[in-house]
């Protein structure tokens, strides 16, 4: 068979379904193979960019490996965005790009790009073959560095000769699991003995959690200490937790920023966050002040980086949950009916026509399990601040990387990994002229996204952070405002513009979620309050002075 | 000053006028200032991906270097494609970024990538400079790197904290000017001696003489022997010339090939040509079989890469060619009145509403002065196949490096570096879904660009190259079709569709372009005739053998 037919049968075995991109002449052996699949579906998108962010929310929720390709050139490069991303998010995506020839490389062929050095950085590891009997050991070999220890993207460039290469008595190798990194049960004792000790604490949850959030509850439950959350793992936890005190970090709650910078507890449980700037308001220092500073990961390299950690737990979070559930067990502690940390307030939606109530109200028209994927832009702010988390898993909020496009791609991956949840993406009009045009993919592979565009006809994040830095801001920060909807009509997509607070209700969001499609909620609004967003420009203030 | 003041005191010193891009936390540093010089305006794109295309083009039209500038992380990485075709077209463009401050370096701050070694084998030179006093030196250094030998892209990472840092004292230097590359004058008359021995040749023109275009065709009529262009050199000769034998490459002219393939010529000089593989029908071996060859460059490293050079020159095409001619009048040549070496044919029209006859005519409404940027698709091997240069410097055809809304960004700039040539892209419905929205850019800077959308609802050189190797094409090649029209009228820009022949006419295009903004010509039109680029299919399919 061809070399690259031998790539796509273990793809295939190891339970690709989707591969996201654009094919081409130095791919089109492979997409030639693919035809032949049906096991594995092109999501063929309008920019290899939105691919790039599909593969990686689509490794997220499938938390599988997942598949990209572009071609040799300008198709790589595009997907490099997209590895960067997934590097910093450490999601398992196997980037493929076509090449030109073995025997033509140097000598300005068409699209001819060494992608090699340019992925280096930016994956675990990248790769030319260069052999056609090497190809599939290659893809096998990015494969598991993809997935092994800290997960994260890998790149293999295919020359357009390799991929037809003939390879003979082939066998096509099954997927070799991730190993678990075990962590060491003496420390996790003395974490426990720590712990029973000092008797209060703040457990500090960062995104690392998502595949634990069970056993994270249960832990807080059993100590009785306040859930703390950084931006990106808003959503993890249901906001109705007794225990929850809500996001520290970019955007976060007055509460839980009252808790770490006036609190007087001895110990600080830090869970899968690497204490990042967005997670620590730009590296506060009172964050571990006087706390005695637990942090478990399952990456070595997030220890001791900004903060001091008097006890570092390498391994993976599902299994230091679970000895240390198990051995604060066998010390005596049970879990218990916890009580609520902050007094419950309800929900009061006056009906100012801003983002915020836009929101909210937003929020209580479309069921409780819909995905929230969360562009950037200053509506960003809004959503880590006031929006409800109703079930578990309902935000994806990258302002980590913070890719422009972003939420646009992992809503469309939400739809295919989990057909029946809601998926709804909020985005600018930014993001909307940037990689808007992949809700035509949706269109085309009938995924019913419901695309909410906070349509101020400026860069609204850049605006007010400009503005509260330097009091004015440029010209070039706006534009003129475009009918977004009017757009969505031309596009055959369904969609309904919202100019004020009472044009949106109950009715309007029914009609356009109870479709086979994407359908598009322009929101027209120019919101002038100062979004919740002071630290961050607090921190690229301090430079300036 | 705050060092990034210094760095666009010098920008502006050197004459630079607009930087493409788009602002962020991470540069507004950069934008705060550039807001007190009115003589630098910022362009801001949809897509960093469009900035990085336009500063190529306009770099490339202005003969000067260029600035685009990103965000830290995703508005860097998004430049890379930009970076990448400027290296591969020789275009002096500096590519800026933000950077996280020095001191949170690897410590997760948001949008944190270190973007130096990701450009570094896509740029001249890549460096991060981590220390405000050195700054304005690695620009310096820099812009010179992208402007001497052979020219290209350069990338400095500005960490916000060294944007703002304060230098004292600065002298903002003038900028060195390019130190040309003189050719050896025994070499050249060499050159003279072998031209005059052997009578008999070819001149192989690419797109290294588009500066020199009447030193070329002074030389040709010297020796009165034909021109053989590239297909990214068409445009820079006129058709009408006697001596103009047309494209050799992809999508060439049959006359073009039939001269190398069967012409006795004793004489092969190719000036400003790589001969990479568009440039020479994967190189066809006929292009210097028993011809002695001749090639002057700028670039060493073309010489000998793929064919034996009997004579290389290096040095600076003008030069060369100045040398040359003065060499040859010395031994006696005079320009001749040249005859025409083809019988000159009538362009026929037919009715047949089709992709050839619809840019035939299209150019009959059109200025005989207008500049078309080609995408890439399917009608990029018409345009280059049928198409007549009735001006110089008419055409930007980049099958080069070939990214798809490349012909967006170099039409826009087209427009701003010479605001009273018409400019017109020529682009597919996949290079307006990739990057289409830079239409608004136009609109937001009243540049009256025409966007001629040729919209088949497929990716057609996808779908014709895969027919073509594989007798079979693959669904998600094709896509429902969208009205293009309708969406530019949602987005307030004038449009026109045309579903037959008879719906273009003179007074639809001029009502198109007599504007102050961009217009849309949409050519809804499924053209299943096989395009002329038999021969990169030849060379695809090669490989499956």
């Amino acid at each position: 068979m061809k070399a690259v037919r031998s790539v796509l049968e273990y793809l295939k075995g190891i339970g690709v379904q989707h591969v996201f991109g654009i094919p081409a002449g130095s791919v089109n052996a492979f997409f030639n193979e693919l035809y032949d699949i049906p096991e594995i579906t092109p999501i063929v998108t309008k920019h290899e960019g939105a691919a790039g962010y599909m593969a990686a929310s689509y490794a997220k929720y499938t938390q599988q490996l997942s598949v990209c390709i572009g071609s040799s050139g300008p198709g790589g490069t595009n997907l490099v965005t997209g590895a960067a991303n997934a590097m910093r998010e450490h999601l398992p995506v196997l980037f493929l790009t076509g090449a030109v020839p073995v025997n033509t490389m140097g000598l300005n062929a068409s699209q001819e790009l060494d992608a090699d050095p340019v992925f280096k950085s930016v994956t675990k590891y990248s790769v030319t073959v260069t052999d056609a009997k090497e190809l599939l050991n290659e893809i096998v070999k990015a494969t598991e560095i993809a997935l092994s220890g800290v997960p994260g993207p890998v790149h293999v460039a295919m020359p357009i000769d390799v991929q037809h290469g003939h390879v003979e008595n082939t066998v096509i190798p099954d997927l070799t699991r991730r190993k678990d990194i075990v962590p060491d049960l003496d420390k996790i004792k003395k974490v426990a003995k720590e712990i029973i000790n000092r008797k209060t604490g703040y457990i500090f949850i960062g995104q690392g959690v998502r595949n634990s959030v069970e056993q994270v509850i249960e832990l807080a439950e059993m100590l009785e200490w306040p859930m703390i959350v950084t931006p990106v793992a808003k959503g993890l936890i249901r906001d109705d937790h007794p225990l929850l005190a809500g996001v520290f970090g970019f955007a976060g709650s007055d509460y839980a920023s009252t808790l770490i910078n006036e609190g007087d507890v001895q110990t600080l449980l830090v869970i899968g966050s690497s204490l990042g700037e967005t997670a620590t308001n730009n590296y506060n220092e009172n964050l571990t002040k006087n706390r005695f500073t637990v942090q478990m990961d399952f990456d070595q390299s997030v220890f001791n980086r900004k903060y001091e950690i008097n006890l570092p737990v390498l391994g993976e979070i599902h299994l230091s949950l679970m000895y240390l559930i198990e051995e604060l067990k066998s010390l005596g502690l049970s879990r218990k009916n916890a009580k609520h940390i902050e007094e419950t307030k309800n929900i009061v939606i006056s009906e100012e026509y801003n983002t915020k109530n836009v929101l909210l109200k937003l929020q209580q028209y479309l069921p409780s399990s819909t995905r929230y994927s969360i562009d950037i832009g200053e509506y960003m702010a809004y959503v880590i601040h006031h929006m409800k988390v109703l079930e578990t898993d309902t935000f994806d909020i990258n302002v980590h990387f913070g890719a422009m496009g972003s939420g646009i791609g992992s809503a469309i991956s939400s739809k295919l990994a989990e057909p029946y949840r809601p998926a709804v993406a909020i985005i600018g009009d930014g993001s909307f002229f940037m990689h808007g045009m992949e809700i035509l993919t949706a269109k085309e592979y009938n995924l019913p996204v419901l695309f909410v565009v906070m349509n101020n006809a400026r860069l609204g994040m850049v605006y007010h952070g400009h503005a509260l830095q330097y009091k004015r801001t440029h010209a070039s920060f706006e534009q003129e405002p475009i009918n977004i909807s009017a757009m969505a009509t031309a596009m055959n997509i369904p969609s309904f513009r919202v100019n004020e607070m009472e044009d949106l209700n109950q009715e309007v969001i029914n009609n356009l979620t109870n479709l086979n499609g994407p359908a598009i909620l322009e929101v027209a609004l120019v919101d002038n309050n100062v979004p919740p967003m002071g630290d961050r420009v607090k921190f690229l203030s301090s430079f300036g002075k």
